[in-house]
């Protein structure tokens, strides 16, 4: 058994338990003690003073291939960001880029101590393999959107069974079938028609598979969908039945007040981008209140093209004071609401919180090594919570651990070459621009 | 003469100029070449292959030694916060603590690049002495407030005094006097007496020093002097005559229509706190106006105690998304602006725009160098104002130079022990605490 010895452990548990000077126990990948005292069974053991770990944090969704247009165009309206500058470069992706970006943005991930994520995106099998490589765990989703690319819902529900084909015999022969795993993913209530839609619902119910889609970002959405179907876009899918606690919404940012009571009765699961939101100026997600109502709210960054990083400090760091300043009270979302949305509930939203989402014996062991004495910030310390949302940055992630085994370690990655990787993807950057005829 | 050779510089001068394979020249402190060729009195080169150097920030606005309080009580109500943690424990501060809460907030600042900044505080000759040794340049204003100290006006007054004779003494003893820098620090409206702010107005217009106050930070401030005077805050200070160009205003979060005016006709520089402002829910500042008006706006962290960072990337990236969230425009704020608002606009407000703010001949060499390999968020590189604002942090700063001096290289501080001074803070904090029956 190896074991780790931190100063503090903040385990996310069911009873919220911040443990000083306590050992946890790793074997074959999963936590198997938690104890003041050192196990009998050590055969390593891993001294880390003035360290914090907590559990790997959950990004709940994101396109992390979007690494290759970061920064293309910022400060633009979205549309003309949409069309002039995403698309053209989307369009001349090939499979080998999306998985030059995917492998690119995991490492930046787990840099921030990101061990899983929910993605949604094109070649999504490409992201598979980066997965697989990289060693973290993800939920996959194919963006299906037969209104995008004028496909019959048959033909476009078609591609994404045979993604989750391919991904589960992918995921067999890697040996990865507790980090792959597979979400339907209709794009949006504007990118399906309802015919596509209503096939995901049926085969959701069939199969129990998650649904993840992004509902309700902008008030263009809103008034497209009312215009189209005379109701708001959570009505909308709610009298298709879509709605359910398989569903994972992303954004969710317009919200009439007797949608709460949808969202909350059926168990939708609401996966948070407070970054992207406000860059992309959709809005402020009234979260304050979901949260109140007992609704399931999870944090995301969003693609890196639209946030620009895929960090979970700075994602903690934003969802915790926006919604102090927009509603001028000062104690709502505090710290420990903040990691429980990045952590434990992140892991709900997925369906994955019987193996990932708190440090507990029984559970995978995908675990952040914070040193605290990496920098000034650090000190002093007080309340854990309010040090990782406020205080702390990715910087001062050491090490990171997924299935017990060291993917980053003392600020060095272990499995993949950072600069070789820089170097592809800067390269494919500049391809697409050519390409594209983008300066 | 000391010559860098960077990839990119960031100059912000009058044209706001980016040179790529610049050489820029530095003698006794001062920058005194910029060009394509490597300059004939070359004694030293630094090469700086995928190194971007921008002008250092200057943080317009913090109480620096507040370092000592962070993380004390976050998430609660600004009353409970200030009179039952921070009022008790800064009551307890000595002298000796105040200068080492201010060298530890100071090699913060030096490590998100931040060279200058503008400080309010009490022991402030601590500070100055903090600021002497750590080789950073600052305006230093004494928190004057005759209202909470009970004592009269023209007592208030000499305090401030004696501090600016201290302050000038120090500064010559110690050859810093393009280092240190004097300014009136009347805390505001609510803390000064009408007498004491009038002495300021008198005093500034003799003198020419700079007035730095704290400027309708939150609605209750509004309520409270509209309540005593009959004004807002603005007005009652325009109806003083306090207003000027001298006049540094932090906060300036509630204004209503009319005012905009007030502060562009006086030419009083705003100094914006995006994250402290939303963190104690005082709201967000109408800044997209103020610039649309022609107002100076610089940028600024607050203290510590309530950001909990003393970090302009932070800074910048909550500046450059906020406004355009809640105003529902992406393209406001944009990344240069931002950038702006971190240098030369705010070297405008401190009135030091003549030696820095921005990197041009004859102006100091105080400069940061970003090293965009650090880690994965520097690929792709664009646009190097949005790749500063929403893709790097703080880690990538590699080195910072103040009056040519390099202050932190490669990682390392130069002039400072951050374990010793760290030990330090801790156990000022814990004995603060034990003092003030905190725990």
């Amino acid at each position: 058994m190896i074991v780790l010895h931190p100063s503090i452990i903040v385990t996310m548990d069911s009873e919220r338990r911040i443990l000083r000077d306590h050992f946890i126990g790793i074997e074959n990948g999963e936590i198997r003690y938690i104890g003041k005292e050192k196990p009998a069974e050590t055969e390593e053991i891993v001294e880390l003073p003035h360290r914090m770990i907590v559990p790997g944090f959950i990004d709940a969704h994101t396109h992390v291939a979007m690494t290759i247009l970061r920064g293309l165009k910022d400060d633009a309206d979205l549309m003309e960001w949409l069309q002039k500058y995403i698309l053209p470069m989307e369009m001349r992706l090939k499979p080998n880029d999306v998985y030059y970006g995917a492998l690119y943005g995991i490492t930046e991930m787990i840099r921030s101590g990101i061990t899983a994520f929910l993605d949604m995106y094109y070649h999504e099998i490409e992201i598979a393999k980066a997965v697989a490589d990289a060693g973290v765990r993800a939920v996959l989703s194919y963006g299906s959107a037969d209104v995008f690319f004028n496909r019959s819902p048959e033909e476009e529900f078609k591609i994404a069974e045979n993604f989750r084909m391919e991904l589960e015999k992918l995921a067999r022969e890697r040996d990865a079938e507790d980090r792959l795993f597979f979400a339907y993913g209709p794009h949006s209530p504007y990118g399906c028609t309802k015919e596509l839609l209503e096939i995901f619902r049926d085969e959701s119910r069939k199969t129990g598979y998650r649904i993840h889609i992004h509902l309700a970002e902008t008030q263009s959405e809103v008034k497209q969908i009312r215009e189209k179907t005379g109701y708001t876009p959570i009505e909308y899918l709610n009298s298709i039945g879509l709605l359910s606690d398989k569903v994972m919404a992303a954004h969710v940012v317009w919200v009439e007040d007797k949608e709460f009571g949808i969202l909350r009765e059926r168990g939708v699961h609401v996966l948070h981008n407070p970054i992207s939101n406000l860059k992309l100026a959709s809005g402020i997600a009234p979260i304050p209140r979901m949260l109140g109502e007992g609704i399931n709210v999870a944090l995301a960054t969003d693609g890196p093209a639209s946030n620009n990083r895929l960090d979970m400090f700075r994602e903690m760091h934003v969802a915790a004071i926006i919604h102090k300043g927009y509603n001028r009270d000062p104690k709502i979302v505090p710290a420990k609401t903040v990691v429980e949305m990045a952590t434990i509930n992140a892991a709900k939203a997925l369906g994955l919180n019987n193996i990932i989402g708190s440090i507990e014996v029984g559970k995978k062991a995908d675990l952040v090594v914070i040193n605290l004495k990496k920098g000034p910030h650090g000190t002093p310390l007080h309340d854990p919570y309010s040090m990782i949302v406020y205080a702390l940055d990715q910087s001062y992630v050491e090490s990171v651990m997924v299935n017990g085994e060291w993917l980053y370690r003392n600020g060095e990655y272990v499995k993949v070459n950072l600069e070789e990787l820089r170097e592809k993807v800067q390269g494919i950057r500049e391809r697409l621009m050519r390409e594209a005829g983008i300066s």
